[in-house]
């Protein structure tokens, strides 16, 4: 389903008066859908967008084929072409709804969910699109939520400590089960006839633009956040042999290749590339980037101490700065991470608004819905007002905002929720408001760290669906003792892409010189209450009392309960799992609900 | 409002053909109505029986009179015209249920809530029924939940620890704000001149049976369990003056009381109480008796090692034992607490079905109301079937179940409850099974306790609304590892009394040769499933860890998100307390949810 629609920003498409740079396309890609964003290069103004929901969604099930096999729990496939239909689809619907003469469009650029990661021939053909292995499943794209490399990132986690490699601090610690590495290994160790055929092993956001301009460039920004790239080098070959043996030459053979800084032009638009979106061809098209990272720009917010956090159903965190620290449990600092020039600083909290989300699925009483749909509410706009009524404290309650596991500071997937201090006149607003706090308090934790590590926050940017919710955003000043901006667009990471194309084009010097002409945003829009942040610091008290006490291995009860949890599951019934040679029988894992991605 | 009904279980009346005695009224007073059984003699048949709802229920907010004074947080009252309103209309329609002739009814006995108290005359007329004093608030009856005594009860146990009094271990070490001390030290410390005009300071159970017979006798059990009479004393004049100088002779002017032991008779029936009644002028009326402990010979459970659970919104324990051992954080030790010449022990959960129907009430998310609505369900019902289709250990929770605190071991009504493992995959059945199972995990904490103090529990007996949900039945089999016998009578503590009523009127030589004919229990009707129970012990041991952390000191957090909540509704708004000379504004206390009664 393709949905058009002019924002409410837009401005009449003016013509080209001066021969300057007239307009940009944005392409944001996310978890189930692409939005392409038509942004005016003079001043950023949104004129049209459009959406193009895929075809397969994630695949979890079965594989999408004839027979398709089935797939077991963790696993999160995509599908190539969905990708290419957001072109096809999205791009000249939103150009219709602009209003605007696609000839007068200059460059394009994208930017993806990730780790999402495909096999591809050195041609840049996805594997899963050729008939001898499109019923592999591991010849398909990677979702950045397979969970099923684990044992993978385990091992990678336990040599690189071992040996001590000095790339481990750089994130946080610890390499996610998401990432490349581990992905590919898996591969390897799974189903070895689809790793010997894989020429290179692809970043979704690289294989979109490859589609586009006919080259394949890693981007500066995955290569670093999620390929361990560390001042100009992977892995070494030793560490790669202590792995797996057969996995030694992974670099060499299947990963390396030439890097693009952010905001450079990657190449220009293929004649293919141009009859799919109807954009001339020979227009720019931007080094890839990911959707988080490139919405720094988009809020203006690309200056050492600006940190943005895209909140949704997750929160991710990325600040830039001129100084490189290891700030513990941090998902990565990369070079270039996120500007030309500057180090790149990710943190991220797993579950967000998921959390929020799932409160309200599942415990809203049935007369709160009832008022809610009585009133024309959400049951969140429901419980938010409830919420409101309430002095800080007067709940009672804290909660940690551990439900998808903790990202940072802990880095740590089998911890889980935990609410303290109901009695039987708890009611759903007060818990909700708890976790809304909750997740507060998971933010300051970020913050702390980040200044205790020599990279202090003065400003928080905040960007994503959450920045709806008043109460949640002063919780948020309030908790953190600092000034809230707020983005201006609603379509930050498409706005942030439509940026980096005009830098590509050559509309402006650099992504910041770019911003500040195309980014928007509303600068302290929520400023702390003294009175608020000083009745919330020894509720903070107690949220870290918890976090140090559940997360640091006072009581590792939530890493037992998930296991007694598998085991119960795996006594119940048999599930399948992957192996080399294809489907075999094997003990379970439960199926949990999915971590929430990188702005998702 | 009165209702009769004729019980399933009920076999035809019939004459008398050998003069033996034939029938006994059973009354049982609960929070909020008064039940009255007729039963037969010989085999406890229960023929009919009837419930009067007090008319004024609780008071909470103001006195039923003209110009009511407003009640502070915590209190709850009531009205002794409720319970006599009981005796006139429930026992003469449950007679009529029945279809006996009353005069072949040979004895009465009462069940009271505990410890429910009221300041009256010398002639047992309740000061709140003088026009002088009807308009203070400590001129009427203090039901058990009244809790606006906390700070006498501190007082209490703080000079009584450093005193070393030897009674105070026989309550676990914590004598509560429930009991007739820190009540009657409430009144004289907030309103002397009630305190002073009172003659005698009378349990409910008591006193409605001054009202049947006309003479005060004081029952062993209230005496005990509530009065802090032990070895045949109560605590010395000199601990009295340490409380408060104008307190030292409370014991000796307004409390000691002969004592009658249970299953005695307290006097006979007065010409009045048989008009109201409608039975015979002369019978045998027991000495008065406790809800929870009167179920015992009930369920025919007076043996050493047979703990019988009363299970409703709370839980109360209740075992005879021919050996005296102070466990710790039990409720009390009375000798003749239960059943002449045996030790009877009392601990208890302050929260079970109360926490069941919170969740319910307040978690039930709209599908699942519809769902039960469809199908015809409790939300209950639906719940537990849900819940049922789990492995244990599947739903990979663990909670605590201390929403209305914690009554034994650890006696601290200011803990409060948690949940920890939710994830975004947890259902609403997960946490109501993790609910289920706290409640199990509590009472095999109380269990071992009893164990190893020297008092073993051998048995299981279960009473109460709960024992209808086979599901927790079994769970509490296989957490305990213990045969699960149930009573079978759904009237348990009204059939306890009318057994104390046949051994008041000598048709049995005791209480437990009674309760061999009169009582009933279905042996072992649940039974632990080994598997179950070795899935359970690592639950369990979870639990108990928690259990120690937050309840034993390691984190104080539920204490102090206590005090952060009086604080927060004490800045917002201002409420009422009483003082010695009326009503005066000061600092609010939360309105809690009430703590469970005894069997409640």
């Amino acid at each position: 389903m393709t949905q058009g629609s002019t924002p409410e920003t837009a401005a009449p498409a003016a013509g080209s008066t001066d021969g300057s740079p007239r307009y940009v396309v944005g392409v944001d890609y996310g978890t189930l859908s692409g939005r392409a964003l038509v942004v005016r290069v003079s001043d950023g103004a949104e004129l049209g967008s459009a959406v193009h929901e895929y075809a397969h969604a994630v695949v979890t099930d079965r594989l999408p084929v004839e027979g398709g096999a089935s797939l077991p729990p963790e696993w999160a496939l995509q599908v190539p072409q969905d990708y290419r239909d957001v072109l096809r689809r999205a791009v000249p619907q939103a150009v219709a709804a602009a209003g605007i003469d696609p000839s007068d469009v200059v460059g394009i650029a994208t930017d993806f969910t990730a780790c999402t990661v495909l096999p591809t021939t050195a041609e840049g053909v996805p594997l899963c699109e050729l008939p001898e292995w499109s019923g592999r499943p591991h010849a398909w794209v990677k979702l950045w939520r397979h969970h099923a490399a684990q044992a993978q990132a385990d091992r990678i986690n336990t040599i690189a400590a071992d040996r001590g490699e000095s790339w481990l601090p750089r994130y946080g610690g610890l390499i996610s089960s998401e990432w490349e590495f581990a992905k590919a290994l898996q591969v390897l160790e799974e189903d070895p006839a689809v790793y010997a055929a894989t020429d290179r092993w692809v970043e979704a956001a690289d294989w979109i633009v490859w589609q586009l301009c006919g080259r394949y460039v890693r981007n500066a920004c995955t290569a670093g956040y999620k390929g361990i790239r560390q001042d100009g080098a992977y892995p070494s070959r030793e560490f790669l042999a202590a792995l797996n043996p057969d996995f030694a030459d992974f670099v060499a053979d299947k990963l390396d290749q030439p890097i693009g800084e952010l905001g450079s032009a990657a190449g220009t638009l293929t004649a293919e590339a141009a009859s799919w979106t109807g954009l001339p061809e020979g227009i720019a098209v931007a080094v890839g980037n990911v959707d988080a990272h490139v919405t720094a720009p988009a809020a203006q917010a690309t200056a050492p101490g600006q940190m943005v956090a895209i909140m949704g159903t997750s929160t991710c965190h990325v600040m830039s700065s001129d100084r490189l620290r290891e700030v513990p449990g941090m998902c990565g600092v990369v070079d270039g991470g996120i500007v030309e020039g500057l180090y790149g600083y990710e943190a991220g909290q797993s579950g967000v608004g998921d959390i929020f989300g799932w409160f309200t699925r599942t415990a809203a009483p049935a007369d709160y819905v009832a008022e809610a749909e009585l009133r024309g509410l959400s049951l969140h706009e429901l419980l938010t007002e409830k919420a409101s009524a309430q002095a800080v404290g007067e709940h009672g309650l804290v909660a940690l905002d551990w439900h998808s596991g903790n990202r940072s500071v802990l880095v740590d997937h089998e911890l889980s929720g935990l609410v303290v201090g109901q009695t039987l006149a708890t009611r759903p607003e007060d818990t909700y408001r708890a976790l809304l706090e909750s997740t507060a308090f998971g933010t300051r934790v970020i913050l702390e760290a980040f200044r205790d590590s020599g990279v202090p926050v003065t400003e928080l940017v905040i960007a994503g669906g959450l920045t709806k919710n008043h109460l949640l955003m002063q919780i948020y000043a309030d908790v953190t003792r600092l000034p809230l901006s707020v983005i201006g667009s609603a379509q930050g990471p498409a706005l942030g892409s439509a940026i980096h194309a005009a830098v590509a084009a050559g509309a402006y010097p650099d992504v910041s010189s770019a911003a500040e002409r195309m980014g928007r945003v509303q600068r302290a829009a929520f400023v702390p209450d003294e009175a608020g942040a000083a009745a919330y610091d020894p509720l903070f008290e107690e949220y870290v009392r918890l976090h140090d006490h559940f997360g640091r291995g006072g009581n590792d009860v939530m890493k037992r309960l998930k296991a007694l949890r598998r085991k119960a599951i795996a006594g119940k019934s048999e599930v399948v799992t992957v192996t080399a040679d294809g489907i075999a029988r094997g003990a379970a894992t439960p199926r949990e609900a999915s971590a929430g991605g990188e702005a998702a």
